[in-house]
């Protein structure tokens, strides 16, 4: 089964679908050991591990380089961020290509502009793309996919620039249309009020994604309740690693020795283990046994 | 001042040189902000977080890329685990040019074969380099090398594999000979009473490298009085964030509400302030005051 | 049908398959335009084109990128040239799933030592490894694989390294044993005398490759006589392009005007065609055909 | 001296500055041979060997990666094309950082919109960006650059986009003004009338820069009598070698021999020594000196 059919099916067979957030190949393998359904390759988080902004800074080339590496690292599948797509419906065409082949699940575009506009020159407006230009880019990942499983998850902003609720389901029923696999519906609000009222009214058949950052009181079984097929928790394992080995960088810059600094640390063993060394050593143990059978060794 | 001045000029003015662990430019960052010297983009930890084994598995390129990332990203000098140096000689000279190329300020190399031994197949020896294989290393870095401050380290793992002090002590010598900029001597023993023995009876003129990943007791103060001129905590700054990070993707699983998580999570403005989004809007404002004189924005 | 499940098909259908060397996405193409049945991607011609010795000083992170690039743009198989697997039985285990995903339906791994024994260093002797050693990466490429239709080339370099024909043939046997698909038996010998010679006392049931650089004069008919089932023109596109660009830009350096330069060129038309420039104008074109069925455009 | 002083000194002293075209690093390097006295890493030329349209679809991590490896294959400058600068002023920042620490000497930036009009979506249009936008590109650029030798190469459409003359003048100045370092000015025309027009009543004290793919009958005498300082051959180089190669491939595939085939190719040992193959037998030799001095061998 492929990595587009498993979340196919854990869509179609899970009441909701939760999806834990990573930056790199070893906290998309914590998201599977946690036993999470899928594992989110959010841009912010990429982008912090970067020392960038998340500004369209980042090149397609990087954030791709790391989805494969949780592709070929993790068995559940991997949803790539892909913030704007990374420029017009060209440019989703060559993305949508390039990620499927590298074996990515689903990618969520959001209908911002890009590069993202510079909000001082601007006057500090956020403005939204145009519904036709985000359709046209839309239309453009979907006659790029080879596989009708791969998924296209359109993000709408217009919650977030103000644009009103209507402006909001219109969207989404656009983006529906023009071959969108699921809608991320998002929101600033500290509670979920208004993605309830979205799902309420929300007469769509693709599935609702929500990324409770800012509303983090909601509880799962609410989100059920509201319709919501699948949540994403984007970037608290990135801010408790920031916050740990924050505290540990100045407790060793403070103290004679390591052993007086307090912060809990993994074994170096939990680490083998997730980085597979003891899987290389049974391999190696595997080929000795073939070359044993081959007479190469006795 | 260059990256590889700096370096140079830490080692002649402080009394030890302080190295944090990293992995990506995130914590190498962080490493900065809590005031170490230097950066260690250690190839444990770099494979750690790319879920692959320490075992010359990732590419000379995928390493000089994280390097790269933090050389950009920080004031402070990084210096490259570079493992045995990605092959022979004519790698080891590509590397530096590579390398050097970059901004990195040092490089390590050790004198393990490449790629490692693959341990059952060999009867679980582990054995090092011959010193000449590993001088022509040495000589094929200083070959490679253009700026006079750029540091070649030399790692022996002659203790490790068991060799004894006299052994590493005439490597050591050999490796100073040979060209090399400073020597990193290897233990894994819990105690340091190794390292002490060899800085004791080590004549050699360069600085001398520890990194006390196995003998956490040893004080800052007991190295300074062995003449231990830089201290490298490796990976104690993945250690906790692994750490971290599976406790609160576990407690994400098993609660209905994120605030019912308990793990301490940095704010996405601590964030926001280590990757430079305030950075990117000062430079907005910069720009459009520029525009002004101009004449193009009232 | 998969990249694999082709090259197996023309394998099995076609008198002798056909394969013509490239080095970047575009002679890749003009290979596939010019009815050839598979791509080479040489590491030869890869790394003449990055200015490196064909000597492991490129990483596998290049030559994969190298061949992905063909892989997606291009319909007929890529067959990849992976020198000596990139290291021990553990990197070709990599090596392998990372080319399997990306796409590629063949690797090459040939029997020499890694990196290229240092010839002066070693008094000259250009040594293989191992059989038992070579076996190993071929179990490991075995076990690595995911599709039963990706093919593992062994090559072996025994006639070349004066080794004679016996071991040749005995290695060749040993490597279809471990799980080789097909066999690339070299030689550097001005005339075909060799590789008939061996084809005939072949008596494995793998098809044999052969790379005619070192004697051109021998005919594709004699080729299939000689039970040859793959054909490789390795480095003839990368001979002629850099004659051809040596021989342009002398004479712009010499003369003063472009239209008196003699060298052929191809229009920029033939090369916005082949990079599909007319492609993205009808993609445009669908979409905006898609818009006007939406109702946004008129 | 820096590649940068280099392109600075050869400005100030050459009556014109003949920069030849590449796209990988074996072309850069016969640009060098052939004596031109730098590189253009051309975006044409670079995703036509991508097999990628000269749409903005390739990003700055893939253009950067060619330029790097021509920098650290050649002595001459490198000048590279960066489009639209890949985005907007955060981007042109982000990319002046990367490409100076890369080594490249210049960069050349122009004023079209990114990504490139979908010009059937928005009727055909080729619009420039607003002047206001692209002086803020420049600032940016110039914030950004450490050497006061790195330069910014600003191109303007003005005249491709129809825009006339006064308007390309008007624009050339405001780019001077802002900081640009050289004003590259662009005619489709098949005669250098434009070009003549533009120079003669250009004001400026920065270089003029030019790219006579459509009038190539202009002589380089005119050139520098009309003032112009810099003469880019942006794709000859790649021209020849897709003829070249185009004709090689079909005659391979219709002839029974290599021998039968009657294009120009180079020899092996041509592109040895190119890839300094024979370099890395001289450093070799050099190892081996150094290992005899040392007592390693006799």
């Amino acid at each position: 089964m492929s990595n587009m059919e498993i979340l196919q099916k854990i869509l179609s067979s899970k009441s909701i679908v939760k999806v834990g957030g990573a930056f790199d190949a070893m906290s998309a393998k914590l998201v599977e050991i946690n036993e999470f359904d899928a594992i989110w390759a959010g841009s912010f988080a990429i982008s912090a591990t970067h020392a960038l902004p998340d500004a369209s800074i980042m090149t397609m080339t990087e954030f791709l380089g790391v989805a494969t590496n949780m592709v070929e690292s993790c068995e559940i599948p991997v949803i790539a961020d892909c913030d704007t797509g990374f420029g017009g419906p060209s440019n989703v065409s060559h993305m949508v290509k390039k990620y499927e082949n590298a074996g990515v699940a689903a990618v969520s575009i959001e209908d911002k502009t890009f590069p993202k506009q510079n909000s001082l020159l601007e006057n500090g407006k956020q403005e939204l793309l145009s519904e036709k230009e985000f359709v046209a880019k839309i239309i453009a990942a979907r006659e790029a996919k080879k596989d009708k499983n791969f998924m296209i998850i359109a993000r709408t902003e217009a919650l977030i620039a103000g644009m009103g609720m209507d402006e909001a389901l219109k969207r989404a029923n656009a983006y529906e249309n023009a071959g969108a696999n699921a809608i991320l519906i998002h929101s600033k609000k500290n509670d979920p009020s208004e993605i309830f009222e979205f799902s309420e009214k929300w007469d769509g058949s693709i599935p609702l994604v929500v990324v409770p950052t800012s509303y983090p009181s909601v509880g799962v079984d609410e989100l059920i309740k509201h319709k919501i097929k699948m949540v994403v928790y984007a970037n608290q394992s990135l801010r408790v690693a920031y916050n740990a080995m924050s505290r540990v960088l100045n407790e060793i810059n403070q103290t004679n020795r390591l052993t007086d600094v307090k912060e809990n640390m993994s074994t170096m063993q939990d680490i083998f283990q997730l980085q597979e060394m003891y899987n290389i050593k049974k391999e190696e143990r595997d080929i000795e046994e073939e070359l044993k059978k081959l007479g190469y060794l006795k």
